[in-house]
């Protein structure tokens, strides 16, 4: 049974890997690795079409539903959503999705690893030649249109503004989620952050919002001090002025000389992990992963560093079950109790914004940019490989009808997203880790 | 202010290392790092003198004291006490002890570090020439006598048969702690237990006890099978039958298909420690590391590995805090709850027996040799260094006088103790290790 869905694009932002062929050269490839999550609906047979309307980093966005497949129920065309790519089934026969200890729903993860629909077939393809485009963490957000699974899509509050809300579909709800959830901060506990971008500020939000005695920032970069000050953390230091193992010298100067409670590591540089596993307390301290390494890279340190009482966890989407925990952080969001605002830096508009944002990204200054899609090309193309017949789309202009979840790329935004994948490192390096970790467990 | 006390001996086990000389060779170096954890005494002038009734291992003893220092309440002349290598300060002043996340009081950490006491002394000498021998870990129970630190003797039911008790000094409590304390298994788990020496046996009884539904044994040694399913293990796998990593092989075989709830090192073998927690279960493993490895041994592993909901942890005996748990561990096994019999497999008399003990544990058949002291040769010496005036014990042959709290070492004794340190690689590694951990934090 399959099922017939419609594209139409509203707003568009940037930053997507973007597979393009097969067999890949390493960039593709690299891609291809971490199109993985999200593709639950060939199982159940449940596609829905959403329209992105504001769509962010390699997989957040912020979108509109634009039609969903048969047996879709828990979102209706027009509904306003999150696509996630950690999706959540809800089954009760998903271990994962029925235990609360994690948010690890294993639903998809088998195609979502080879970047397709869960019905083997990719619904992209390049307009100048037809070539596949694999599908990227399920999400494939950096594009105009695209097709999610049911149990991907975060239904939110309609009346949130999806430019902010489209944040919560990766790095901040994870900042925030490995503090209140993975690691479960307790109040006046004090804390080391590793790494002052985006995901690691909200690690500070989150850490302020339980109250913490002592937040320092770790960063080799100083711009980042000033809105990390102002978020909460206590004091900023740089590994650059100090001749000692940046370990050493937070013990030293924590205020039991043992250490501190919790230290989450938001860079991916596993030299950093163990810097931050060694900087968290004797007897008790818990060090979390955030940042994911590039593929590979392992982690190390000495035993003892376990024995005399430190925890090492990690955490991918901060712990937050997908569509139980999005419409949540977005009421937050709404009632102030999480501000958003400091995070966008950089506002772009359309797909033809995308390299700038890309050279945003690139720049150091942005900690995330947003690109709204209100004049984005539509979908294009027909590809006879492609299960359903695909017909033009131009997002806003119309509601055309088009086949089931497809959607053709315009060349120059396929490039935009390949380049994306050899931009900031903090992205880059995560999604081959990613990959590794839905592939390789 | 010094504290006078006096040492005899009642009956002696063996397995304790023995540093005696500075600057050391490898060995006796490698003796002196793990005498650490004991000496609080100088630091509030309080020193008990105990008979070593049994002891048992590096540091496990049952014992009597026979004399205690100025200002010692916690117990008297004639107590029956388990010696502790962590002891418990329980001062208010003590974030570790007042905290109920860990048992690493770390109040005489620095002087036993050393191998002296608090004041800087030690209080053996060398029988045949005086030479000064180390305290180890803060018990010395390779002795016929011994100093301990209050702080250091948890005072047990006089009823309890001390050939047994003794065996809740170290291993034993340990196996049963990462199980109850630091893991914190619950009912129903799977558990997968790397290493069926007497810790992992420990392990075993430990998840026996929260009714754990699978209990997976792996070790090269078949021999020790049968004792593991006596104990609990509902299977037991050598790693040498298989071809594949051994966390892949437990992996597949997992009820699950993700891995185990709790998986617990006992081998202190980095690479173990590594499949340990390779086969923990994905979202909500926990893997913890109970053996100590070789100094300079690093653990490793992908990232990825914590990302996906993996936690790493480790153990420092049991998570204990002795002088609460150790009696309440000893009213345990005299009403049944915990069986200790399984675990003395050999048993020595007096210091003579100690070669053989050695031996014994060396053979791979022995889990726990236990030695009694009976026929032991007492102290002896004079050493004008000492600060105090040493007279020669017999034990049980009388309660001649002697200085406070010194004991010199027949040189056999201190032969059999060398020895000991290149023995079975679970407890000399362990103990490098436990060097590290204190002095490099």
């Amino acid at each position: 049974m399959r099922i017939r869905i419609r594209i139409a694009s509203i707003r568009s932002t940037f930053r997507q890997n973007f597979p393009r062929r097969r067999p890949p050269p390493p960039l593709v490839f690299f891609c291809i690795m971490v199109i993985i999550i999200v593709i639950v609906i060939a199982i159940n047979n449940i596609n829905i079409l959403i329209i992105i309307f504001t769509f962010f980093f390699v997989m957040s966005a912020g979108a509109i539903v634009e039609s969903v497949g048969e047996g879709v129920l828990s979102v209706k065309p027009g509904d306003h959503i999150v696509p996630g790519y950690t999706p959540q089934c809800k089954g009760s026969d998903c271990i994962f999705c029925m235990s609360p200890k994690t948010n690890l729903c294993p639903k998809i993860r088998g195609t979502q690893g080879k970047g397709v629909m869960p019905d083997g077939t990719s619904r992209f393809t390049l307009k100048k030649d037809g070539t596949t485009i694999y599908h990227f963490m399920g999400c494939s957000t950096f594009a105009e249109y695209t097709v999610l699974a049911e149990i991907s899509c975060a239904k939110i509050n309609p009346e949130a503004d999806l430019e902010k809300m489209c944040l919560f579909g990766c790095g901040i709800a994870t900042g925030l989620g490995a503090v209140w959830n993975s690691a479960k901060v307790d109040p006046f506990s004090t804390v080391v952050v590793f790494g002052l971008g985006a995901v690691g500020l909200a690690v500070i939000q989150g850490c302020k919002a339980v109250n913490c005695s002592k937040i320092v920032g770790v960063d080799t970069n100083p711009k980042k001090y000033d809105i990390a000050k102002q978020l909460g953390c206590t004091e900023c230091i740089n590994p650059k002025d100090y001749d000692k193992p940046i370990q050493q010298v937070l013990v030293e100067m924590s205020p039991t000389k043992f250490g501190y409670d919790y230290t989450f590591d938001c860079t991916g540089n596993t030299d950093v992990m163990r810097a931050c596993l060694e900087a968290s307390h004797r007897g008790w301290g818990q060090s979390c992963v955030i940042g994911v390494a590039a593929a590979g890279k392992e982690l190390s340190t000495r035993p003892f560093q376990l024995v005399t009482g430190r925890r090492w966890l990690g955490t991918a989407f901060g712990g937050w079950k997908t569509r139980d925990a999005i419409p949540m952080l977005v009421d937050k969001a709404m009632k102030g109790e999480i501000t958003l605002d400091h995070f966008i830096t950089h506002r772009f508009e359309g797909m033809q914004g995308q390299k700038q944002a890309i050279e945003a990204l690139h720049s150091g200054d942005c900690l995330r940019a947003v690109a709204s899609g209100e004049d984005a090309e539509g979908a294009d193309g027909d590809d006879a490989e492609a299960p359903w017949k695909r017909q033009r789309r131009r997002p806003r202009r119309g509601a055309e009808e088009k086949g089931p979840g497809e959607a053709v790329m315009e060349p120059e935004t396929a490039t935009a997203r390949a380049e994306a994948n050899g931009g900031n490192g903090e992205e880059t390096l995560g999604l081959a880790a990613y990959h590794d970790a839905l592939l390789g467990i």
